[in-house]
C-alpha cells in the first residue's frame, strides 16, 4: 500500500491516512514505516475563527504554490471547513479548482473519539504526506479549541487569520493565537475596520515585547475571495521560512516538536494502560480489599502500578 | 502526632491535615496510617454558586448537629468561603459562633498547585477526620469547576444550594450540579422568585426521569441568615441518609467512590512518573535519536515506557 502511495496512487495514500486517523497499532505501524523516509516537507499551519475565510485563503495559497511548480497537500482538521464537508456548496465548488490537479492533494481529518486524537494523528499524517513526496503541507485548523490551536502552532510557519471587526484581534489573543502566529492575515480587508484590526494586532505585538533576535509576525491584508493579497501572504510565509532556516532555528523548533510529540505519545499509551487496568480483574480485587479496609488506597495503587504492562 | 490528634489535640490534627494538603509521600503516609481506623463518619457535600449562602447554611447545619450532641467537622474547599478567609468580616465573625466549641472543627483546604490537588486531598482529609473520631464531616465546595463539583458529589449526601432569580436553576444544571444533588436548597427564599426557582428545579427533576427505586431530591426553602428552614434541611439530609443506608445503597455508593479514587491515585502516580521521565537523560537521548531519524517516535515511546519506574 505504501509503495503504491509513493508511486502516486491517491487511493493507497487515502487508505494510509485512514489508518492514521483510526489510531491504535495500525497507525503506529504506518508511523514506523513512513518515518525514516520523510524530513523534506515544510509545513504551514493556518488557523483562525470559523468563517474567517481560512479555506478560501488555503485555496489561494495552493494555487500560488502550484504556479511555482510545487506539489502541495492540505490537511483540513477544521470541522467547519468546506474541505471536510461542513460548509456551503459555493465553497465546495470553489475547491474543485484543484480537483483534477495531481500535484494537489486535499484531505480532511476526522479523528474525533480515538485516544490522543488530532494531536497524535496530525503529525503522523504529515509524515505520511512527507514520505510520499509532498514538499509542502498546509494544516488548516479552526482556532477555537486548545488542541486545534496546538496542532496549527506545531507547523513550521503558522498563519493566523482574523477579520475586520471590533474585538476580533482580542478574541484571537484570548484563544492563544497570538503566541503561535508567524504571519497575521487580516482577511475580508475590503470590509470596514480592516485598518483597525491591523493596528490592534500591531499594538498587541508591541506589548508582547519580542526578543531582539525574534521574529516579528508581519500583518498582511487580503481579500481571499478575489485573490487580493495572496502574493503578499506567500511572500510573508517565504520570509519566515528563510528566517527559520538560518542559525539552526528550524532544527530547534522541530526538536521541540519531537519532545512534545514523544511526551504526547507516552501520555496516550499510559492512559491506554490505565484504562486496561481498570477493566481488569486485579483492579476489582484491589477495590474489594480497599472497601473491606484490608488495604489502603495508596498501597493498592502501588500494587496496581506494579502490574501495569510495559508495552 | 496522630495519637495526639486522636486524643483531642487540634494542633496535631491541623498538622496532619497540612501534610495531606501538601500531597506527595507524607500525605500517603498519613493515608496509610489513618485508613484502617476510619469508616464511621458520614459525609455531607454542600455546593453551589459563589454567594449562594453556602457557608451561612453550613454554620446553621453545624449548630443543629451540635444541638443534637454530634461532633462535626467542616472542610471548606471553597476559595470564596468565609472559612477560607475569602469573604467579608461579617461572615467571618458569624463563624466565630463555633470557635470555642471543641465539638466543632473547621478547616479550610488549599491544595492549589500540587498534583492531584483537591480530588485526592479531600477524601484523604475526610479519612483523617474520620479516624480521629468525627461522625459528621461537611465538605463545602464552590460549584463552579469540575473538580469542585466532583468533590462535593463524592459525599454520602450532597446538598446543592441555589438562590431565587431567573436562571439560577439552569446555571446549576449547566454546572452539573443537578446530577449530584440529593437535596436542593433554595436559600435567600425571602427574595422574589423563590417559588419559581423551586418550580424550575422540580421541572428539571421531572425531565430527568429518575428510576422507580431512585431518590428524588427534595427542595427546601431557607433563609440561612435568619436560621429559617435549617430544621427542614437537616431533616432532608437525614431522610436521604436513611434511604441510603438501606438495601446496600451506601455500600454501593462508597464502593464506586473507592473505584474512582483508586483510578485517580493511579492516574496521578502515572503522571508523576511521566514527568520524571521527561526530566531524565533517557528522554533526551530518545529525542535526539528521533530528531536524527534513527528512531521513529512510536518505538521511542515504547522504549521510554519500558523505563518508567514501577513505584
Amino acid at each position: 500500500m505504501f509503495e503504491s502511495a509513493r508511486t502516486g496512487s491517491r487511493a493507497a495514500l487515502a487508505r494510509l491516512l485512514s489508518l492514521v486517523e483510526r489510531g491504535g497499532s495500525s497507525a503506529r505501524d504506518v508511523g514506523r514505516l513512513t518515518f525514516p523516509l520523510g524530513g523534506g516537507a515544510y509545513t504551514v499551519g493556518l488557523t483562525g475563527a470559523p468563517g474567517a475565510g481560512k479555506s478560501t485563503l488555503t485555496t489561494r495559497i495552493v494555487a500560488a504554490r502550484r504556479a511555482a511548480g510545487d506539489e502541495i497537500a492540505v490537511l483540513a482538521v477544521d470541522p467547519t471547513s468546506p474541505f471536510t464537508g461542513g460548509a456551503i456548496l459555493g465553497d465546495r465548488v470553489r475547491m474543485q479548482d484543484h480537483a483534477l490537479d495531481s500535484g494537489v492533494y486535499i484531505r480532511s481529518m476526522a479523528t474525533r473519539g480515538h485516544l490522543g486524537g488530532l494531536a497524535l494523528a496530525t503529525p503522523e499524517a504529515v509524515r505520511v504526506l512527507d514520505a510520499v513526496g509532498f514538499r509542502w503541507v498546509v494544516i488548516e485548523t479552526v482556532g477555537v479549541g486548545q488542541v486545534e490551536v496546538e496542532v496549527a502552532g506545531a507547523a513550521d510557519t503558522t498563519v493566523v487569520v482574523v477579520n475586520p471587526g471590533w474585538g476580533d484581534a482580542v478574541q484571537a489573543a484570548k484563544a492563544g493565537l497570538l503566541e503561535i502566529a508567524d504571519v497575521f492575515v487580516v482577511n475580508k480587508a475590503d470590509r470596514p475596520g480592516a485598518e483597525d484590526a491591523r493596528r490592534d494586532l500591531e499594538h498587541m505585538l508591541d506589548l508582547a515585547s519580542l526578543p531582539d533576535d525574534g521574529w516579528r509576525p508581519p500583518t498582511v491584508a487580503t481579500v481571499a475571495s478575489t485573490d487580493e493579497g495572496t502574493e503578499q501572504v506567500v511572500a510573508a510565509i517565504d520570509a519566515h521560512r528563510t528566517w527559520l532556516c538560518s542559525d539552526g532555528r528550524l532544527e530547534n523548533k522541530r526538536a521541540q516538536r519531537v519532545r512534545d510529540e514523544l511526551l504526547a505519545i507516552v501520555g496516550e499509551r499510559v492512559v491506554e494502560q490505565v484504562r486496561a487496568l481498570r477493566d481488569g480483574a486485579e483492579f476489582a480485587r484491589m477495590c474489594s480489599a480497599v472497601e473491606a479496609r484490608e488495604l489502603d488506597p495508596w498501597t493498592a495503587a502501588d500494587e496496581l502500578l506494579a502490574r501495569v504492562p510495559r508495552s
